[in-house]
């Protein structure tokens, strides 16, 4: 198979890369043919990956024909522009939130709702945050009805791409006497060293962020139940990669007792329980960090809703399930 | 008037001698003897502040028998021992959480609930993020009636001391390749550079850690209402001084416009709205440091309990409206 992964120099894209490779080298996946895409700027440029040498070609549409399948690891502006085109040869899963609020575009997180693919060529991978709550979502909505779910999120620099990391590195070295030398920001609205900043992507007309409404469309698509009311406070914070959120849940049916919610956690695909509060065990971005799983923990009764809901906090990294690992895996298992 | 500060070279106490002396020094304050009281350890050391020259002397009860009032900026095994006996001959302000929860102690953020004071010898200063978020939602719960209220915080690293504000610097500069070259913490639970951490004290059998319960217990005392529900997911982040709050409100009464809250809070002592989202203004640690009043922002709608309820964002000094400037406040409105 022809795969193509257009964005190849950027930070989703270089795991996805690597996430390929990984999958080649340990025979996961067989007869692929590698092609990368960027602009202009890096054609020419040599990838090199484990024992595998590759080369940046310019993207356009005569190169990527032969491509049975095109990630898109692109802003949501360039899928615009091309995804649709794209589709008429290849099967395209996109990165951006372009097309994922399409009612004739799959959203999908391959464990949650995988089954749900009908073959469509054209092919949404969700928001970070969302993609990370939604595998530990999945079992507990199936067993406990979600009424409401409240979040607050604590996102990675990562989000805003290699210079914002490249910046909040640099911007941590020049913090003086509790000051910052220069307290611009050229990849976030203010900057980030030793600040959190209460704003993912721009403002919409409720005075949420988009980044916001994000998690509240995709959990409801994903899940396929336009009732659950949702909630959600999206904040930037120092961190290099993973995302953590802190979540409330109110239910339609009883909790009995919150060790059967760690069971059911502990046995679900894509999850890695972390509760264990007396080993002071629970998710944290340090943790997190360049695994495919999302941690889960902190799991406890919420001091409102009593049986009918549970508070929890979960870190995910936002480059692997919450970006590129989600990609691949639609592609291993509802593709190849 | 004789002032004690006891922990006087510690993050708090060093932030409540400079509200002394400032306010000596705009003589908001007059006839004021400041003397300083530390361990052993740092007997003899002098401080400068202002024009300012003074001695630590080491602290015992004979030292602090002629202080009128004493402040505690120490830990709460400290106020155990000694905060009783000390408020036989002076009027004791405990920073600590030691007696916060006696019904026969006063815990008062002054534009609060200051007028409860009936003139006790001990009165107790509120946690940080208790007293950040009260004077914000004072003005709100008299008018709309809270309800529920869920909180996720994302509290700086002054709130364990001095040192860990150096771990924290130390560390992030040790930080290589997305990696720490040393993980471990003395001061936190985990190494806090780049990572956040779900716990802030330690866990009680409810699965909450005690700065959880410490809100919750802290804002129904101080709002003098056992009825409010409250849950609480308190999150170390790393951030210098300054905590920021995610909250999510459910009214009783319902709010026919989200504009009059905004300009109820406009005009509420010690806070500072800041809400202007399409100007992206909004608190930030970065903003509200080295500022006595809270920041508060991104007002608006919850999107499950629509007129009955918002979500809000705030941000402020750790060290001063979370500890000094409060005790501080106690000092000139209530004592002086």
């Amino acid at each position: 198979m022809n795969i193509g992964i257009v964005g190849a120099t950027g930070a989703v894209g270089e795991e996805l890369i690597r996430l390929f490779i990984e999958g080649i080298d340990k025979k996961e996946i067989n007869n692929i043919k590698l092609s990368l895409f960027a602009s202009s700027r890096s054609k020419g440029m040599v990838i090199n990956e484990g024992n595998h040498e590759l080369l940046i070609e310019e993207f356009s549409l005569k190169n990527t024909a032969d491509c049975d399948v095109v990630f898109l690891c692109v802003s949501g502006d360039f899928s615009l522009k091309y995804a649709k085109e794209l589709a008429k040869n290849s099967i395209v899963i996109d990165n951006s939130s372009a097309y994922r609020y399409d009612s004739d575009v799959p959203l999908i997180v391959p464990p949650v709702n995988g089954s749900c693919y009908k073959g469509e060529k054209l092919i949404a991978n969700p928001n970070c945050s969302s993609a990370i709550a939604l595998v530990a979502l999945k079992p507990i909505h199936d067993r406990y009805e979600i009424e409401h779910m409240i979040v607050s999120t604590y996102q990675a620099a990562s989000g805003a791409g290699k210079n914002g990391l490249i910046e909040l590195k640099e911007s941590i070295k020049s913090f003086g006497n509790n000051t910052l030398v220069n307290k611009e920001s050229k990849y976030f609205k203010y900057n980030l060293a030793y600040n959190v900043v209460p704003q993912v992507d721009n403002f919409l007309d409720n005075a949420y962020t988009k980044e916001e409404m994000k998690v509240v469309w995709e959990v409801k698509k994903v899940l396929d139940d336009p009732n659950i009311k949702i909630s959600v406070t999206a904040v930037r914070v120092p961190v290099i990669r993973s995302h953590a959120e802190s979540i409330t849940l109110k239910f339609k049916n009883k909790v009995n007792n919150i060790s059967d919610i760690k069971e059911m956690l502990k046995n679900t695909e894509g999850v890695l329980l972390k509760d264990d509060v007396s080993n002071n065990i629970y998710p944290m971005p340090m943790t997190s960090t360049h695994n495919n799983d999302v941690e889960v923990g902190r799991i406890r009764k919420n001091l409102i809703y009593e049986d009918y809901g549970i508070d929890m906090f979960i870190s995910g990294d936002q480059l692997l399930r919450g970006a590129s690992y989600n990609a691949y895996e639609i592609f291993k298992r509802l593709l190849y």
